[in-house]
């Protein structure tokens, strides 16, 4: 009659203190393959206690590039997508685009005409649709955007568009004590507004490309006006100086899938203890698509070799990911 | 019978769930006056669940200027001690430094003539002092000096130097889940180092100006060199940048002690919702400083009248702190 009660106060106990976080498998929409492996075996080696590889949860510091390693990026950049969207709304209030390159061909369709200007294109394009406003109207458009706009042919929201298996990948890892950032080419306000609800990541562990800001004072009150000129490039070399910057410690482990990666990845590597760097390699043209070497969108190139060389994990899409986007809601 | 096995799950449950975090006093260094009620009142509306002032715990950012309100300022700022005694330090390999100002004066003892060129005299003594190494090797003399300089006057460590009343506060502010940042003119990297062991505050959570790094790949692994050339002025106009930047959101809080806070300040009251934004006044000229609007470092004028006319919350340094600075080790 006494065991009764006391199996009570146990199986309370167990409850809350014993059954592990990740009882069932915590990465699902992986394969059982050398990948999933090597993931569990790295956070396992760096979260018990005792362990020579041993890292304190301060110091757990994962970095995850955004454009091809959490969300797709084909054909284009998708904030690229929305920024030529904004050109279209934008375009009754600047008659004089009509005859503006590259803001002609954009709006006659002509994507690739479009971009033909290269970098110098790309940069009006954004200047044109990301600054002259301030950064609350700026997130409204974004947020708007994110919410409704749709893929040309998977039809899906942007944010349906992410990789079901480093959705359950970044949850894992924070229930192992790691803090994950997103370190990101892309523009930081961009991402910021929605990253919570789609990656759990809060808009203070976002860095990412920026322009330049001015406080001012209204007569409503104060704001940040998005100005015309670059403040910060968080691509390649840039990557060090923005995880320097606004994370101040060196990453344990870090992701990307292109060579606008690699910097991050040598800079996660040179640190003393385990370390843990993974290229997405994207081999999935029936479920995503399949580049590398030649892609102007994310090339893999030079860090492919490195990768190689130095032992780095590489998913190989088609082979390690049982599915790649979420159900659709 | 059946009462008693009963009874200790309910012990357990209420060990578990029902004893407030902080049945004690929270901030036993504070004087019982209205400054400490409204502390308390502010941090108990927006965490009591169901309370039209309810904030949801992500939103709970809390921003703390540094100099002045973490830790002393007086007589100058001291990581301006810090860049004095690099010059010292380096003044054998600078011969032509005898007659180059500001580091004459400086070398002769004489603070007052070294300032007299104003901004630009402290830049120089910036550049030459901060600039021209690795992050790694700057980390390294920061907490080789943080360890072992001792303050001209009290002769204790400068982090010695901080305030008792204010690290309960963190404390406080953070076992209500808010998440405690630093908002500070200072260098970024000379606080970096040691903010987690003094003020609980993580590298990631500082915020502070910055000189320009540049990613190098060396033979023995990439480096970031310290650039002599300015990046960001984290102060004035350049807090709310540097939050927008930094945390990508708001403060629902916000703490300063001078008119560089304003911008901070106004930044802060402006957000929808509950807000809470204080200012440190230097009252104490017998256990610390008594100073405000006539000073050199720190001056607090415009600020204070802001206060006054919006009825931000004023720390009388003498009225409400019961001690300054935490016990000596």
């Amino acid at each position: 009659m006494k065991t009764r009660p006391l199996s009570l106060v146990s199986a309370f106990a167990l409850a809350i203190c014993v059954v592990p976080a990740w009882a069932a498998d915590p990465l699902p929409s992986w394969n059982d393959t050398a990948t999933k492996k090597a993931i569990i075996t790295f956070v396992e080696s760096v979260t018990t206690k005792g362990s020579p590889d041993f890292v304190p949860p301060a110091e757990r510091i994962a970095t995850f590039d955004n454009d091809g390693t959490l969300w797709s990026e084909k054909p284009v950049y998708f904030q690229l997508i929305f920024a030529i969207d904004r050109v279209k709304a934008l375009a009754p209030q600047h008659p004089e685009w009509k005859d503006q390159e590259p803001f002609a061909s954009l709006l006659k369709g002509d994507l690739e005409a479009a971009l033909a200007g290269g970098e110098k294109a790309v940069a009006e394009i954004v200047m044109a649709t990301h600054a002259g406003m301030t950064t609350e109207e700026f997130e409204k458009m974004g947020k708007e955007w994110i919410a409704t706009a749709r893929h040309p042919q998977t039809k899906r929201l942007y944010t349906e568009m992410v990789y079901q298996p480093m959705l359950e990948f970044l949850a894992y890892l924070r229930a192992n004590g790691f803090k994950t950032f997103i370190v990101s080419g892309g523009g930081i306000e961009f991402m910021r507004p929605w990253t919570e609800a789609v990656y759990g990541i809060p808009p203070e562990q976002v860095v990412g490309s920026s322009i330049k800001t001015r406080f001012e004072m209204r007569d409503d009150g104060p704001v940040l006006v998005r100005l015309p000129e670059m403040n910060f490039v968080d691509d390649k070399e840039g990557k060090p100086i923005g995880i320097h910057s606004h994370i101040g410690r060196r990453p344990i482990a870090a992701f990307g899938n292109s060579d606008g990666d690699l910097q991050m990845l040598k800079w996660t590597a040179a640190g003393s203890g385990p370390r843990f760097c993974l290229l997405v390699h994207h081999t999935d043209a029936q479920r995503e698509w399949a580049y590398d070497r030649h892609s102007h969108v994310g090339r893999l190139d030079a860090a492919l070799d490195q990768a190689w060389q130095r032992g780095w994990t590489i998913v190989d899409m088609k082979r390690d990911w049982r599915i790649v986007y979420p159900a659709q809601r």
